[in-house]
């Protein structure tokens, strides 16, 4: 790992100064430099431990074409695997013409560059309760699947037919960890959880009208669930609640 | 009926006047009286018809031992059932030496006189999610039941342990209406009007804590709920709840 | 009906157990598809029941064009009465193409298929306090109509001319309920529900500006009414005013 | 008044000095000492002419026994007349005995010195919705009083009821100025308005539990009401409605 | 007055009666009708009552130009003076077409239509912060103008340079009324009212950003103003502010 | 398993019919039966999957001493583990009256009955940001503990010295969940997640004042971290993180 | 100093008098002018002096093309820096054509006219969390350059990756003031503020989504810092954050 | 300075190393030790040059008595200087026994410690808008005075009278930094900021009631001024704004 090898450069410097190789105002500079570059350097190191298989992401909301272009080129030439969320379609061909093995996800609105597919291991079962919530819900899906969770996809059972979680059950018993994402009343994590003994990640979407308050009802029915064995993302994150269930599943599956 | 009597009192003074047994200014008077007091007159024709069965009602929160003490002992000599709401048990005594046979319900914090109870017809189904919210229940069940509904009290059945609810299904299908109470989350009432085809008037509880900010998540959990056969009333409104049931009720039994 | 057939089906193979015709084995299987068959099954069952008469209804708000096509095209195979609320008009000319007697209602921004039409029973009520309420107090009073009430629409009769409502009065009480359709600060529901003793189901609508915040105001004022035979819907949710009120009037005329 | 007499005493000092009385430097001075007692005489002044027949007002809300003593008998040594708000009703024997003939309004909440009753000329009508809301009514009924305005009341007619208000219309229109006080759904102010053409200040109040929200509902509902004939203060700001009104009524009887 | 010939028309009805012109029967018919008709009556009567001098008004936000042109020509047939306010300046050639004499006035967004203009009498002062209050300014300008007030229009005197009120304080005394109208901190009716002893109606306008929340902020800073002679009318309402204005104006006018 | 048995015990059913050791009325008594003992059964059964190792808890605000005794002492009989969340000090004593084993918690608010303590296994780290945290602190670590996890308490590292955390990296990524805890600004769990690639569970405490409004301001921070680690809970909902922690804990240990 | 010369001007009146080169009625109206002038002449002088340095600043926003253009030509004839803030890039040609050497700064929305480019002196540093907060960071930055401040700006170190500040905390200790903008949760000027010394004015971004509310998640984080050296302006409030800023720079390097 | 000094120490091991007095092990030790004592050394270090001159504080809202003695006798024997904020009076006794020296202040709701009185040096205004503000101003006043700053109190200048400050004007500007409290609309230090070109810390109160909502309206007024430099805390964060300004003064005062 490279906290270890860190620390033998750490180490090299320390040694270089005993055989007086180096002065110790040299050494002082290099470990001055280390101190900070260490910082940097545990910043990328430990970023590449926290995101184990996760591919880098850009956050295009609020970002013009060309900022978006630059940014995904610059990234491409150092990573293999690139993930742009919330895009718009119109951007696509520009983005495509300078990384033309991009790929376009309408429904989750995202770019995907997938050069090192992550191998898979454990599941995340994704659900949720209405048509309408599916671009949550794929960016979810999406975002665990690429970074090396098999996900299992069980749309549209809304708890107005909540019967229909029954022929759901093992599927769900079946996965480490639950994204349930849901507009409306947002009832349908609350629901799942108390059927189902697996972490449930709880996604509000902004889906409704009136008092629904682009999402805040939903909102607060799952931060108020009374199923003990939830916790809530932020409205319409979608990216978020897949990160998160791709590092429980990692955890559940041995990999930490 | 009171109103077709008034209309009989009206057309008297014009007979009255017809045969000259009074003048037309001795008419206008008795008519804009009567204008005026129809008015009146309706307001309580009309209450009583309103009220059909309904015990006269006071909201005791915020007034005074006193207050509560002179208004019930004036209305208990008027009307033979009376029901005052959010009452504080040691108001009790002082009322109770006023009007002896008046009764006390802890639970419901309601005082009851109850002279001449109504003859009961049909079933409100009064449901409730938690132990903690059995006070606004109760509240909703006493209510419906003085004005002369028999009540299906199924308490405690939160959507945690939602499948409990199927063996009260046949339960709830044989009430005409059904009272739904809840705080936390509030999901309960959209999950029995997706298994019920029955109207669900939903209750929001103030009971909860930390974003359940005082009832507004239940209360908006309701409001948006995606099946259609719902409505809601104000947090903790259990008197109103209890009210709109029973008129649905009567409805249901063919008196209108 | 449905959930007594279903008995039987259940019956026939433990019949069929018992002459050994099928092996416990076979039974275990047929059993257990059964149970969930079962719930599946009821679902479709209990929808019919919990919509006796209703229109199918799909919520098209945030849907494509093409994804409201393929399942309003979908469903008109399977039923005969349909109900596609939030339309947009622009879509009716392509939704017309595969569903050539489909209907547009642009005041209601409903299309409507209505193969069989519903045989009407009772009056609904139909009031609304300025004329920019008229969309979603039209959206309660199709709903309500298709599937199977008679409409008495009472319109522009806000509270500004309270005095208005008296000449109106015996029409309300001739409805089994009442759908009071209101924007700005919502007052109307409180009014009616104190002069007509019926079950009152108060739309409260986004119309108005500045501090009525996007319908809010109107909502909680009708949360905070006094007169208690009132229930409340989401802001601008016609359609489940209608189709509760439909509820409501099925009970009143004996249908259950 | 006293803006003519400043102006002449700031003439003197002008003649002092063109008579060679004082210096240009002694004027100077005086001028511009003169220059800010101006403006704090202009306060004193100007309050007085702002203040034309009312009582100096002291908030007592959040005060000390001790500090509310302080102040009011520092007042009452300037002041012939007093109103001290919001006060306490354990503080009145304290502050009586240092100043032995002021009163205590226990419904209004308010300490009232009027050793020079104000002369009364023309009407405000305060009225109110319920039982409840009648400490901030008096107050506004009280504080429009002393200040010398002929006060009625008409109580309790809210809009459950709202047929009442026909008896008391020419009441109404025989004020000149109408304070409406009322909690809960806070209707009452808009219905008024729309039969009345005069001048209505509307006062929510705090009265009502649940989405009542410590009175939001109510302000929102009168600031939202479709009669242009209205404004609105404060939740339960009585005396500032009781000020406003009678500034008005003074208009109205050719004070300015 | 209308209200004296009413009642004259009631007594004819019954001196008919008395002389037996008519017959009981009819006499009721008559009588009844004029009761509902007399509350109609009334409306319009009283209508004119509550609005003397007053043009007719239409509120044309989320109105179509079709419904507009139709309301305004029908309107325009009947009444020499109307207003359409929130109008938008793309509608102004069509209603031009039907109605010829129209004006439209850009920064208030109103169209007038002037055929009697009232008799002017008596000052409201309209002041405002900043220039991007001026379209509400201008609403509560024209309004109380057409209606028949004089108006003194002061603008752009936000109290980041308060100071400059006071070259305007002469002119604001001479004003029988204040419409203050302010966004951002909307402090400037609080202020306004400390200085001048008039009646000030505040305006709370949307003109802000950020923590503003659409003019939330500024009608907060108004309902909360120490000085007690203000009450607040609804974001942006200028012309509710205007109305009320005129409506006190016309009392300190003597007209009553 | 307890759902593998109850399918044999199913299966017993169908083996005695087709050995027509029963009748098929009996056994489709005996299997209806058990459909609705089976869901009924499956709500223990899985209520015990879903809290392998979890202690039954009681939720105690709200309730009344005799309430919580009655509760506690029969789950008592029936458990070997029960965990009473927020407790009054002043109910211990007639608590362990009734249960002499029974502990008291008392910054953590617990009741604590452990006879059969689980086995340990895996880490969760606790970290919170002030002294003030620590009742919700502790309430998700005692949770946590009693159903299995190692706890690692780091407490008082508020992001205003965020230095701190360095010295407790290692700790945090040698656990398997992180609890994070703060109020005020809350913007602990966003820092600690950027730099330990561990889930988050963020819990808003409702330590703070003023525009904290009672904790909204730090769920708010949480629910918006730039980190994508994190999912958030309730306002001082510590219970709630602690039995998620050990969800995921139990996971990453092995055990599903 | 203009305040200075202000007061010689009012004595030279006095000097006349005392001369008799005008009468008392002379001197009265020139000191009566003079007293009112000196209010105008001081809010120009004074405002001279509150922005010592600083460039005439117009707030574009909600303002046609043509009032910009307007107020601009005759501000720029009269001052020689100007700044026009939320600008559009559509407005500029038509606003150069007026004004030749005006410029436009895309990224800040800013119109920029530094005839006589101010003397800088001292730092501030400007320091932001994410790529999207740079057009708040920049109307900042540019603001306190204009003015007369040295900038170090310091862009996209959000918490999420806080240790890159260590590199720049020695920058940070070298300004007088910073300036600390940031979207989403917020946490940044609290971070920054618990590791240097200096006076931090933290202003919250409307960047964000869902929770964030258009910037209040960012505010409430910021005003409930646990980190004393904070204060905030409103949501996006570049302009005002830079004006503050230069105000201290310029008090710590000693300009009063 | 101990940065200083740190870094020398960092020097002295290397030196030791490179005269192989330690052997690189040994150095590795040492200075992985000093990378994180230096961390934690930094925080002494680095709190004391943030803090140069300030006392240490303690928050004891929500803490016990016992905790708050046990922190206070601790943090006593190291420190000269405390500020102990948001005491209660009663446990003064307590907190006095063990430390004799320590002081009550009342009305700032402190306790303080003052063995080495900061050498005083530049002003701080503390302002405030009514007497109920007092105590926030006076937290306010007095940490600033603690840590060096000589305080101009100048109270009870609300807008309403907005002419008294002219007579303060020239205090104010002698201040270095206003801090400006005021509840209710909390317009005072926009009006100020207006009118004196010094840096304006706005402390809004939670004093006023009704829409005031514990301070909201205030706190929003002041984030929306029109007046550029000012900058806002927390609601009745009296602390935070006067060691933001003496943090601001010293600046002024030339120590950095």
């Amino acid at each position: 790992m490279k906290r270890v090898i860190h620390i033998s450069v750490f180490f090299q410097t320390l040694e270089n100064l005993w055989n007086q190789k180096i002065t110790p105002q040299e050494a002082e500079k290099q470990l001055r430099q280390l101190l900070y570059e260490d910082l940097d350097f545990a910043k990328i190191d430990h970023h590449r431990a926290l995101r184990k298989g996760f591919p880098e992401v850009v956050f295009c909301q609020g970002k013009t074409q060309d900022q978006i272009i630059t940014i995904l080129k610059k990234m491409s030439e150092q990573y293999p695997n690139l993930l742009a969320t919330r895009v718009q379609p119109d951007h696509f061909l520009a983005v495509q013409k300078e990384i033309p093995d991009i790929q376009y996800h309408p429904t989750a609105r995202l770019f995907i560059l997938e050069r090192k597919p992550a191998e898979k291991k454990g599941c995340v079962a994704v659900i949720s309760a209405g048509t309408a919530d599916l671009p949550i819900a794929e960016e979810a899906a999406v975002t665990a699947e690429l970074a090396g969770s098999y996900i299992n996809r069980i749309y549209d059972i809304g708890i107005a037919g909540i019967h229909r979680l029954f022929s759901h059950l093992d599927q769900l018993w079946q996965s480490n960890v639950i994204v349930a994402v849901a507009g409306m009343e947002g009832a349908l994590p609350g629901v799942v959880s108390g059927m189902v003994g697996r972490p449930v990640i709880a996604v509000p979407t902004s889906v409704g009208y009136g008092a629904h308050f682009q999402g805040l009802s939903a909102l607060l029915t799952m931060l108020n669930s009374c199923s003990p064995g939830i916790a809530t993302v932020n409205i319409d994150n979608g990216f978020g609640a897949g990160y998160l269930a791709h590092l429980i599943n990692q955890l559940a599956e041995g990999e930490k």
